[in-house]
């Protein structure tokens, strides 16, 4: 790892914190983003600077970085723009290792704030130190319960995906679809402006992390195309980039000047060469979030022959017409598998793929029927579509008893037979290399930390869909790459 | 009204039900679906009917419907096929309106089945019964709070939108994206293999309910074009209709062949048919509930002119690219539309649409811009979009007490601000004819009923964009008839 990324890891491992422009008025983020690293449960040493104050939140503060005791790792600044430099420069004398520059209104806004940006990085890059930002909303890593950026209270468990994003809000919504599907982050980043450290670099750290996966991204200029996809292109020969660039029409290229002072790039060249790279580009929020999930713990399928089990028709119908549409094959099954599923299914069923469970209650067919695709070696994929109405427990549990009758064995039945089988189809799902995906509309939501075992990611057929398609592309790119 | 969709409005206003299939045995659907009609609230009169029990959930039993004292509106079916024609006989002779037929083993599985169920049309025919199904989920009517259907325990509020569904499976999903916006329907129809009333004639059903305000429609197959389009062609005169097909491709058409017995229709020549009847047609299950929960209580948007409002620059990119690649135009405001802005944006608020709210915390702000937008004459629709991290109470309720600080000032910013003047946006939005459209995190699903005020249907930006090219859309085809 170079000198620049061994200085990035003490912004995601830090043993202290200086936090300058840390305060109590509610409304600032010195206060939100100070208070979202404490009640994150961060073990290290934090150290408020204020030189006005004596503590904040019960810590001591200290007027200077120079007057904290010990070596500070990573600073976080959240003082206005005219003051970073100066903050910057005590860092500089500190020996500070990284910064994490929260404070926006430099290169953004014309002129003026570009000088200082360019000032900065100079400053920083003298010292040996590494900048993240400025214009960023932070960063987290949940192994670590350090999270000093924006998002309220929102704490989000360790994991495998890793994010690097030119936009904040963005960067929530897609760790939003991870925390949906009960999975967790390895690292984040809210690259800002990304005055000294770049998108690509980002994906270089990331490449060397051991608890990063999957790689998905957000991307609004790239100021050095050739060096971005150079470094792409040695990412993904070890792991997976999705990602999403915004400014990909007239209008949303001007958007993207006056929110991160993005340069335009030509979208359809930079298309192909992100293919060529092997990156897996997405076309929107949901997309670039639900199929980085999709990534974890799964194989990846050998081609693009779908085998598909539904709880509904209908259902079946809208899979084979979006497989297809995408480019993916509704696989023909032999007459061999279809004995083996006949003899499991009802004399109702009618033979063929998608496997409709026809609308029984009776789950314990299941296992077996996923187990038959998998191993008939007809099928690259296997999807199971269970979605039905929103459940909300409260509202059951009071109306079932209602009238006295107990009917959770019905209600749970999904839950009980699915769970209590998944761990086997995972195993088999790993041995033979065949990846399973499950859209249902249970919660996932209050069953974190399922990384290990991650049974079900999507909300809807289409996401499913997708996620075989990027996934098999994925592969295919690296067959082709030898 | 003619007397077919009259005995059909008996289906869902009913004064008395049979239950023809009434059991205790609770993985059948003859109690699952007796469960649900009684735990929902419905206030008529329910005869169970079953030979076999003299009691049923509390309830009389009978052995025949015959048997039953006083006059029946709606006969549910819940028995196995084969002893569906000798309980509707019962029923003709009893005089009865409407049977709802539950029971699957018709049509779809071939010869025998489709003789029976052509004798069972022709028996309710001549004795002038209606009959929804056979092979299908049930209805609901939640105005009357009837839910005769299989969605366990489901039981969604009263609201205006209207839903004929060929499957249950979809229909269920199609709700869903409803109620998690916060709103109702009016009725609701699994149509099965529509034996005896057909989708069209529910739309003509629901053209003429007052309750419904938008249908929307999954179609799997359509018997008889001409009279299909020239039913939608009316009813959309007056109300949209959102429509998602099934079997666009060739195994989209053998899945829905083996699950409805729905015969292929040729798609181009469908698609271009449903456009010049004035139908929306979307392309994905989520498109279609989002899309017509948006038409409830919103004016259509006069043109294709948008104005954004963001609370996060990359956001606003999103929406330009995908506002243009949908064929929407992202509204280029004038000068003093500009000024108007610049007076109550923060000094570095770079002048523009999308109108980013620069990360600020003061939502203040928020309704006057909204206002200046929509009085401008630039915008035909404006979009708000607040969408962040996802957002669990209970866990920042934990959080936020751990150090003393009370920040729920902060974090219910955006509820306190937004939703304290919405009730003047939304007189305004009428008033001026220009709808607005947000898109938040911010859950909705536990503050349902707001269908006078339906303030926030979208989870996402795109469906947002989808939502306004679709009314839009809809617009001009109004205007195009003149």
């Amino acid at each position: 790892m170079d000198q620049r990324l061994k200085n990035l890891d003490f912004a995601f491992n830090p043993r202290s914190i200086a936090f300058i422009g840390a305060t109590e008025s509610i409304r600032k983020w010195g206060f939100l983003i100070l208070n979202n690293l404490l009640t994150g449960g961060y073990e290290g040493e934090v150290f408020p600077v204020n030189p006005n104050r004596d503590t904040i939140l019960g810590l001591r503060a200290y007027a200077s970085v120079r007057d904290i005791p010990g070596d500070i790792d990573l600073a976080v600044f959240t003082v206005p723009a005219r003051q970073v430099l100066s903050s910057l420069e005590e860092c500089v004398h500190k020996g500070v290792k990284a910064g994490l520059v929260i404070t926006a209104g430099f290169k953004e806004l014309g002129e003026e704030g570009a000088r200082m940006e360019t000032e900065m990085v100079r400053m920083a890059r003298d010292a040996g130190m590494v900048l993240v930002g400025p214009n960023c909303q932070g960063i987290c890593c949940p192994k670590n319960r350090l999270y000093p950026w924006m998002p309220i209270l929102f704490h989000p468990a360790p994991g495998k995906i890793g994010y690097v994003a030119q936009s904040g809000n963005i960067l929530n919504m897609l760790i939003g679809h991870a925390v949906n599907a009960g999975l967790g982050i390895s690292k984040a980043v809210s690259s800002g402006n990304e005055a000294d450290i770049s998108t690509e670099e980002y994906y270089a750290y990331l490449a060397e992390d051991p608890d990063t996966e999957v790689i998905v991204s957000y991307i609004e200029g790239i100021p050095d195309g050739r060096r971005f996809l150079e470094y792409a292109r040695s990412v993904t020969r070890s792991k997976p980039i999705v990602a999403l660039k915004g400014g990909r029409t007239r209008s949303g290229i001007s958007a993207a000047r006056s929110h991160t002072g993005a340069m335009a790039v030509r979208e359809k060249l930079f298309e192909a060469a992100c293919r060529q790279a092997g990156i897996t580009l997405t076309y929107s929020i949901e997309e670039a979030g639900v199929t980085a999930a999709a990534f974890v713990n799964r194989p990846l399928p050998r081609g693009k022959r779908v085998g598909i089990i539904t709880g509904g028709g209908g259902l079946g119908v809208i899979a084979c017409d979006f497989c297809t549409e995408i480019g993916l094959e509704v696989a023909t099954l032999s007459g061999e598998t279809l004995s083996k599923l006949e003899e499991l299914l009802p004399d109702w069923w009618v033979p063929g793929n998608p496997v409709d469970l026809v609308a029984g209650l009776d789950f314990t067919i299941l296992k077996p029927v996923i187990e038959i695709l998998m191993k008939s070696g007809e099928v690259d994929a296997v999807m199971f579509l269970w979605i039905g109405a929103p459940r909300r427990k409260g509202e059951a549990e009071a109306s079932q008893s209602e009238r006295g009758m107990d009917i959770s064995a019905v209600w749970n039945v999904m839950d009980q037979h699915f769970m209590g089988f998944y761990g086997e189809l995972n195993t088999l799902m790993h041995e033979l290399q065949v990846p399973l995906y499950i859209a249902t509309s249970i919660e996932m939501q209050d069953t974190p930390g399922r990384d290990g075992c991650n049974p079900i990611v999507f909300r809807d057929v289409e996401s499913a869909c997708r996620a075989v398609s990027a996934m098999a592309g994925y592969r295919s790119y690296l067959d082709s790459r030898g």
